[in-house]
């Protein structure tokens, strides 16, 4: 059997291996346009910024090496530029421009993605994208050469915000130019906030709503022009406006194509061509939540695709089930992860669903060093299934978003949630973890124990006369912070005043984080108010709406004492 | 509705606080035996250490506060010391020795489990247990008062080491003590190992198959016989030889009684009188993956169930279905955690498993600072079911048994594990997640791919030379550490050099870890040869078999450069 793959990184790398680890005697060709295999793709932006300081760590793996481990010819500068498949064999172009075919029996197709470059974007010295091991030494030696003091970075995803984050690192005065409310699209805007309020504590120049038209680099320096007549100028602009499928060769071969032009592959990544298989950003997939089509171009779900062509290749019937786009991202302090579907992700698929917002230690609270975060978990109505999970804070983010993506990918249920027996010592999370508090204030909206309003309520609220805005924070929290016209009950002072409240009017009810409002909330209910809990609390709605700093609140925890 | 809760830590606590939370009205009365509630149990040897400084921190919540926000009358030092079911009351005394009754509606049943105290342990001032708040200010006082040099603490499990690394911290020179030829019993024996290496390069003297028989402490210190006749001296002892169920007030009120005469109860949490549930330490619960009746002396389970029970009390009919075991320890820079079962409690259930262990960074080799951790997976070899897991190592230790214990629980297959879809950034994981990797490594095993054999199989294979043994490390790898006899082709050279084995012996490959032996083993396969893959390689089988330092042994990393 002889294979050919297009691509040489992650997919195709990985595709290779296992390959032949499965086929000893299989011949094996890699085509990689660029000069590097293998690489360290998500480290790129660390290269930047310093973290990663030596360029070998970005390149772990040579031709060489992967001639010498596993007896493929991989064969870099070398761009595939038609697919044969009648002839089943593959159109190359060398350096040197030279062109030959080569032949194939099984092909594997695992481009990647390009980045976005609007028409605009010219063709500047001083105007980057960052994919590619090549991209990222262009950038730094820019840098080296000319010590740029200023950057735009366009784009407020993944590879925006670690290249912004990175940059800065690196000295260099960062605006963060993003087209939509919210960087971050995996997050609610809720979550995102947090996100916005870190970037700028750290000195990032973040502006929302701000599409980027045009670009002038004609001068030293470049200008961007913003739509709405807004201009800002920097050394120079990265632009990380997102990735699109690597689909020309796979479209002027004939293959069915899906979303965005993504090559269709069967469970098996396995093209409308039984002889060719493709994996990686290139493909569609399915979201396994929803079923539906989707692009999820990520290095996990192209690892897994390249080992599972590979496995088909050879007889092993192995399948790719589809992605939940799980991801988690650092950003300076911060880490914020996600697993499954947001609440835009959910409309879109008509998914009826509620959540709760929860301000969770890491770890125990009488244990040094204890850290709140914000965990948001949304759940199917009907039947309670988790199906997304997103959290922000600063230690055992990742942790919990991965316990959470292994929940939804075994489509528990919130109770379910509740019966995790997750590993518990005092440095590590709690007697019940985040994960389970989720579950259970899951569990007590479901069950009728308590409604609740969110942020998103609270301006309408505020205009009303005819409701009690009850504030069950201590005086001291109350006076710095509460709603204009709230009434201030600390709970544990609840049962004795309650005649101050009106029996007519529904309560709404805030403390600082949506656990002792909850205790107040089950206290009037009993006495027979008509009540709402505030979904995270007094720091949430602040966070959000008033653009609070995540770290300038006080960071309080969450322990029975203050909650 | 009146409830009486005997015991106010973990379960009792949790309880009283969801009773309330549900009832608004019923009249509820904790009896605590102690002077605390609801206190930092497992916080409590991170005070005898420092790490927790303040006695305020131990001890968050006290009567007043309780009654404050849940209007709960809480009873310190008052000791129930009957249970009169015909009647429905409790008999309690107070620290004055007054007497009284008080009755109930329900009861629940939550006094925890006491420490093991042998009768030789005798009443010394100097022999302490570590169980309450009271037992660390004590040990803490007498500290202060002494200043003691050395300590004997008797017992290597969770707070055993815990009291060890903390007394140690605290610069008192720590003998540990231990029955068993292993510390920590939910931990398999090679697991262990890393664990007693860790323990004596920190400078604690570990002394394992020592069981202490007598104590002597007539003199200003005690002196400790071991078994077989070594005996040690120290300034004081702590005794941590486990618990026992605090039973005896059931067993006397006539409770169905089960395991170590821990109380039954269904899964309800109602114990074999409809008005009394129990909850904590003091109950049998089941083992979720043997379905086995079981102990599970942990502050998780506990207050999940104390929960459960008052959902019941208040008509929620929310069951407990069991324990997995999860649990973590820190130990000095280590940590450890297990879900499931090891192979101890795997034969025990005539479960036929299989193993693997992985030496798997925590995060991106090529991002600073990633540390490898041991990792092993337990599953089933009829149905591919992972039954158990354990981890050690010094970051991310405790994400991949939460999630291991969160597939555990779903019942998910290797297979399974390899399609979790896991949160991937450089600084958190690989986008192959060492939980996914366990997943692929069964999968070779069970789909035939690969034959291995373990650390205990090695004294026999070193006897024979009917086999051959090859080591595919690099040539200073293998200079730093071999089997005797054994070849040395590293594995990027085997394929050349393939003429140099005996084509009619068996091959027992290993390298460094594990990795590079299993790709040699798929070209030796594929070469027509029998052989067998040494798991977890020759770091393994040194910390193991040679009590090889953990720390010392070089960190390598599995990238694929090296392995």
């Amino acid at each position: 059997m002889k294979v050919v793959i297009i691509g040489g990184v992650a997919g195709g790398a990985t595709a290779a291996a296992r390959l032949r680890r499965l086929d000893e005697r299989a011949e094996i060709v890699v085509f990689e346009r660029g000069g590097y295999v293998s690489y360290a793709n998500c480290g790129l932006p660390y290269y930047l910024g310093g973290k990663i300081a030596r360029r070998e760590k970005l390149t772990l793996q040579t031709p060489q090496s992967f001639k010498r481990r596993f007896n493929v010819d991989v064969r870099v500068h070398s761009e595939v530029t038609q697919i044969l498949r009648a002839e089943k064999k593959v159109r190359v172009r060398t350096p040197d421009g030279r062109e030959y075919f080569e032949s194939y029996d099984k092909l594997i197709y695992s481009p990647g993605a390009k980045p976005l470059r609007p028409p605009f974007a010219g063709d500047s010295e001083r105007v980057f994208t960052l994919r590619t091991v090549e991209d990222t030494f262009r950038i730094d030696d820019f840098i080296k050469r000319e010590h740029p003091k200023t950057a735009i970075v366009a784009g407020g995803g993944f590879i925006g915000l670690e290249a912004a984050e990175n940059l800065a690192e690196r000295g260099i005065s960062v605006t963060v130019l993003q087209m939509e409310e919210q960087v971050m699209p995996p997050f609610d805007y809720d979550m995102a906030c947090i996100l916005h309020s870190h970037m700028r504590e750290k000195g990032v120049d973040l502006r929302l709503k701000s599409k980027v038209t045009a670009l002038d680099a004609s001068g030293g320096t470049v200008a961007a022009q913003i739509e709405g007549g807004a201009e800002i100028s920097a050394d120079f602009v990265l632009l990380a406006l997102g990735v699109v499928p690597e689909t020309q060769l796979a479209a002027e071969a004939g293959l069915e194509l899906g979303l965005k032009g993504a090559v269709a592959v069967d469970a098996h990544m396995r093209t409308s061509d039984p002889d060719i298989y493709a994996v990686g950003d290139a493909v569609q997939i399915k979201n396994t939540i929803t079923g539906r089509e989707a692009l999820v171009p990520l290095a996990g779900p192209a690892n897994k695709q390249g080992r599972i062509a590979a496995d088909n290749l050879c007889g092993l019937p192995s399948t790719y089930k589809g992605a939940q786009g799980t991801s988690v991202l650092k950003l300076f302090d911060l880490t914020a992860a996600a697993a499954g579907l947001n609440e835009r992700a959910a409309l879109q698929a008509n998914i009826p669903f509620g959540s709760v917002v929860l301000f969770s230690p890491d770890h125990a609270t009488y244990y040094p060093g204890a850290q709140n975060m914000t965990l948001k978990v949304l759940y199917n109505r009907i039947d309670g299934k988790i199906i997304g999970a997103q959290a922000v804070g600063f230690a055992g983010v990742d942790k919990r978003i991965d316990v959470l993506a292994a929940a939804i990918y075994a489509g528990m249920t919130a109770e379910q949630l509740t019966e995790l027996d997750l590993a518990y010592a005092p440095p590590y999370s709690s007697a019940k973890d985040p994960v389970n508090m989720a579950g259970y204030a899951i569990g007590n909206i479901r069950g009728g124990l308590v409604r609740q309003h969110t942020w998103r309520d609270m301006p309408a609220l505020l205009k009303r006369d005819d409701i009690v805005l009850l504030d069950v924070q201590t005086e001291g929290e109350f006076e710095e912070a509460h709603f204009e016209g709230a009434l201030n009950i600390p709970v544990d002072e609840l049962r004795s005043r309650m005649n101050e409240l009106d029996r007519g009017k529904t309560v709404y009810v805030n403390c600082y984080s949506g656990l002792r409002s909850y205790i107040a909330c089950r206290i009037l209910s009993a006495n027979g108010f008509e009540c709402s809990n505030l979904s995270g609390g007094m720091r949430f709605y602040r966070v959000v709406e008033e653009g609070g700093s995540y770290d300038d609140l006080p960071r309080h925890l969450c322990g029975m004492r203050s909650e």
